[in-house]
């Protein structure tokens, strides 16, 4: 097709972009104006994909990472023609019930790979996805799996820290199937890139083992030659295209003016003017959309062949099964809870994560786990994972490096990708570096795992930098996330059973770097973990309190009821991995274990704000409400009153006053 | 000195590492030993300092920002002549009650510039002292305001994000004061850093705009002549070390096992005997330490010189005042109230603040502001400010560019630099992407300000991916951190007043993007925000009800409680900017405001874990427990039930199954 007529396809994509925006009154035209031209030639000549199954597995991925420039992505999708979105979705840009949300919403829109907007995070997904795509090429080989992932990103998303740590491991790694278009258009929101930025980009990503080339991305002849130098480079490509944002509204292009908001009626008027676009708002001339569908239908074939491939492969169910998330049937973990009800472990949860996975990876071959460098403190890394490496991507364990940003929006990629489980660790006080990406995954429904160890004052003495004491329940504040923590092996095994079966959402395991013992020696049929909270141990004496605690402090709750009994208090120890579990059990179950009228006491060696909603305002809750400090962990536990010598009192006052009161 | 002197001088840094990591059992001996002669040289040769006074307003800043390797300083502090920590201190390395904590605490050992450990950070806050200097210098001129921020990263400090904003910040806004040394040892946690990187750091940094230089880093005379190009070079300066980690210990040196754990006791007295270092642990030899003092007293001549050219000067109150932290008798709000009482404004609270901070910013000198790119959007830029720019260093606004992370690094490096108050906007949303610098400002007692707009669904279109639902009471729970959510302009001058006013910790406002009545026409004189809520609203029929609510829920609230004593039933409003200030005050107070046997209802477009402390268990918390949706505001209020039609009908049910239950 000339030249001119792909200008005719680009400013279908600006007409709309401007049309929904202008309509919404809200949003932003200026990047998919801008960026029309390169996305036009990179989805009706190269993109591999078939509008008539969004879920094709071996298609490439496209990952907005600008997710605000989200018109451009809803233009390409409805012009190839994806079933959605529809003109009618289009106009309802922004509108309650429309799936043109103002950023792209994954669970919203099939072509949608990834939630976008959060700067960078498209493109660290990017990475995680290309990562999938590799392993799982390396598994099925390249008659099943061989595909591309491009992105789009702006000067926002490679300013933001994440890019650096993505970007290093994509070079390091070697991702060259990794394509990332730069729309250098040198205007950022508060105006021009020179206000605040002063880099050479180029020369940085080359740093990072990348291959790098430049075009003009309006002229489709330089973004095609840019292209095919990107494919046919080994390494990952970045092509610099200069922009010029807005393009096509005559008095506003250039500038911040059209980053963020509606042109308005005059601009718009203008544009069309300028764009020659004589049709009305959200009115595609018919050969222009003809000329879009039919560059839509160019992967059908594609995919008919590699449809006839996958039939005729003795792996063909392998693949269809871990590309539809469906688990094995033995997972491993019964045997090893065999085990452990055999031989109790007194260890610590993060060592029982590491033998909880032992038994997993070696009976779920879609496990591929990581850590960003602590592998030997996290227990990641089980014998029979070998590294992936950029000579040999077959391996299942990920050396992230000191990126738990990047890593955390790579395992988001891997799991939207699908075909694999992703893992990563860091320490617990961490998940702040990568808590923008554990919400995106909540949001995004990704089914990632984030182990998260060291999870207490219990970790000693590295002190309170990285004692985390607020981070549980700022955890489980996020929607959609769940946070467990283990008491002891069988619950860590039990809630890793959990985290592998869920498939709408991502899991996150908080693991002690201290020993504890193992608290459930009777082997149960029923994954407990799976309520969120139960009774581990029922009051002896008549009740009088019921004490909650999670991980580390079960131990302690225990000692407490201990002390207590010797006294004639009757005390349930109900143990609480998971309060969002717990939050959805019926009313009968949660009143049966905290019943109303009992003194609750809750035990946890972290903030206590929170734990009102299980204790109720006449409980007692035990907790940190201060930073930590740096000393042996027995020290800390002990200062801090995380004992039973220290607790048990503070009950029997808290039941004193309750019969006084 | 000659070469060898120098070694015996650096081997006391390696014993005392090495030593006290074993008596402790637990720390870093790897990076102390590796770092120790370039140590040496920086700190008898080169840095400006006065051991007698730690707080000399125009010493260099040093900052550690490998923080595990913690022993270097405190080694340094010592042998230099520090009051603390003594001898006895770093025999207490790691214990409970020693200021030698595993990581450097600014709040335990003067001397420690900032808290570090969390990696990157450091060479973030490096960046915003250098900052603070080359202001103050504009400010102040040469003969007051002088001196250099150098700081020593390791291989984790220049993998994670920040060091990629801090440094692009850095090389933008040509601080040429600022000197980074990488300790480049070629080894992580993990083993190599060839296992999870590849990267051209040198190049990455010429990228930047900064001058690189190498040396080997256990060559005197190459450290010196690095040291020299650098501080000849104007522009900042990567000093690149190549350095072996654990020096000195012969079986271990230069790999991953003198990272983070004890050398043992065989291996300590093989290093000894490597490094021809007789004494006990923990004893240092007479003419060592004697060498080491003088050097220490190097700094004792400039800072008198100092002394005097302050005394001299017609700038000594004001520069005094701004780094003791005195704010100025007036700071214009006292006059923008009394406006705000004649002439009530209806608009958003980040307009409102905006219009605070006019009056601030032209009654309060070392106000320093800027955004995260959403200048316009944060209101954080007023008339009176300039941009702060390589060229005129006398600015006081900031393009930080789309740099969150190293935004909010740099504040808390400014706030601990002193003689400025730093303030920096982005969405709430994306105080995820600066958590970890928020929670290290909490930590450290930084009394930074982060101004966070757009701190609801009330932003609208851009959908859940901008708003935020958890992070109000997510970041409630950093100890030491004041949240504040003021309900209109008032409000927001009163919550800025605070922030203004603490000195011993971070404050943050959150601020909405929609306009808001002026609920308070009258004029105070008590600052009401500061008892971090307080009775708005008397309930006028007999009170059955408490409505407590923040900000742009308050107007909510209110309408609620009208709708309700248009049935006869009163209902008090209470508005509650701030939790921790309320939870600080006398239960008189706190009980007087929420009785304890009336009905409670909080009223907050967010999460409502947590709300539970205030309502009670028979009370009712109106909230959003799950992710927003891209439409506009109004809509998102409806149909999420954040209206007096929707909650009045809930507020007289429960008053109902209290009335039965």
């Amino acid at each position: 097709m000339a030249a001119a007529d792909k200008r005719l396809l680009a400013n279908a994509i600006r007409a709309l972009a401007m049309d929904a925006v202008q309509a919404a009154n809200s949003g932003h035209p200026g990047m998919p104006m801008g960026m029309a031209d390169v996305a036009t030639i990179l989805w009706t000549e190269y993109l591999k994909h078939d509008p008539a199954d969004p879920a094709w597995h071996d298609r490439d991925r496209f990952v907005l990472s600008a997710g605000h420039g989200s018109m451009l992505l809803y233009a390409l999708l409805h012009l190839t023609g994806y079933e959605r979105p529809t003109i009618e979705d289009i106009r309802g840009f922004r509108q309650l019930g429309s799936p043109c949300a103002g950023h792209p919403e994954n669970f919203l829109l099939a072509g949608v790979e990834a939630t976008t907007g959060p700067l960078g995070q498209g493109f660290g997904m990017a990475v995680g996805m290309a990562i999938a795509e590799r392993h799982l090429n390396a598994v099925f080989g390249d008659e099943l799996v061989d595909h591309r992932t491009w992105t789009i990103a702006g000067d926002g998303d490679l300013m933001e820290g994440i890019n650096h740590e993505a970007a290093g491991l994509a070079g390091h790694l070697g991702l060259g199937r990794l394509i990332a278009f730069w729309d250098d258009n040198k205007i950022t929101i508060d105006g021009a890139t020179a206000l605040s930025t002063s880099e050479d980009i180029a020369a940085r990503y080359a740093a990072y083992g990348w291959h790098v080339v430049r075009c003009d991305g309006h002229d489709f002849a330089d973004i095609r030659r840019a292209i095919d130098e990107a494919l046919a480079d080994p390494r990952p490509s970045l092509v610099a295209c200069r922009t010029i944002i807005g393009w096509g509204a005559p008095n506003k292009q250039g500038t911040s003016a059209t980053h963020g908001a509606a042109l308005g009626a005059e601009e718009v008027a203008a544009a069309r003017k300028q764009l020659v676009w004589d049709s009305a708002p959200f009115d595609i001339p018919a050969p222009i959309l003809s000329a879009w569908r039919s560059a839509g239908g160019r992967g059908a074939e594609a995919h008919e062949a590699w449809r006839a491939r996958l039939a005729a492969s003795p792996r063909r169910d392998e693949l269809v099964r871990r590309m539809e998330g469906r688990l094995p049937a033995d997972t491993g973990l019964e045997a090893w809870l065999d085990r452990l009800a055999e031989a109790p472990q007194k260890i610590a949860t993060r060592k029982a994560s590491e033998l909880a996975l032992e038994a997993i990876n070696a009976a779920v071959p879609e496990t591929l786990g990581g850590s960003a460098d602590l592998t030997g403190s996290n227990n990641t890394k089980t014998k029979t994972q070998a590294p992936l490496t950029k000579e040999d991507y077959s391996g299942r364990y990920i050396y992230f490096g000191i990126r738990e940003f990047g890593m955390a929006a790579a395992l988001n990629g891997m799991a939207l990708h699908g075909g694999v489980i992703p893992y990563g660790g860091t320490f617990l006080v961490f998940s702040d570096y990568c808590r923008p990406a554990i919400r995106l995954a909540a949001l995004q429904q990704a089914p990632a795992i984030f182990v998260m160890t060291h999870d207490s004052i219990g970790l000693g003495e590295d002190g309170p930098t990285h004692q985390p004491v607020e981070h549980l329940t700022s955890l489980r504040l996020i929607p959609n996330l769940a946070v467990h923590r283990p008491a002891d092996a069988v619950e860590t095994a039990e809630c890793w059973a959990l985290a592998l079966a869920r498939r709408d959402g991502p899991s996150l395991l908080a693991l002690t770097r201290q020993n504890l013992p193992q608290l459930r020696s009777e082997r149960s049929a029923e994954n407990l973990c799976a309520r969120g909270a139960y009774r581990l141990r029922a009051a002896a004496a008549p009740r009088r309190a019921v004490l909650i605690a999670t991980g580390s402090e079960v131990e302690v709750a225990v000692a407490v009821a201990d002390a207590l009994e010797a006294q004639g208090i009757g005390a349930d120890v109900v143990s609480m991995p998971c309060w969002s579990l717990f939050d959805a059990q019926d009313e009968a179950y949660r009143s049966d274990l905290l019943p109303a009228d009992l003194l609750k006491v809750s035990i946890e060696a972290g903030t206590t704000l929170g734990w009102e909603r299980y204790v109720g305002p006449g409980g007692l809750a035990v907790g940190l409400d201060r930073f930590g400090a740096s000393a042996p962990a027995e020290d800390l536990f002990r200062r801090f009153g995380f004992t039973a010598e220290a607790i048990a009192p503070r009950v029997l006052a808290a039941l004193d006053s309750r019969r006084s009161g």
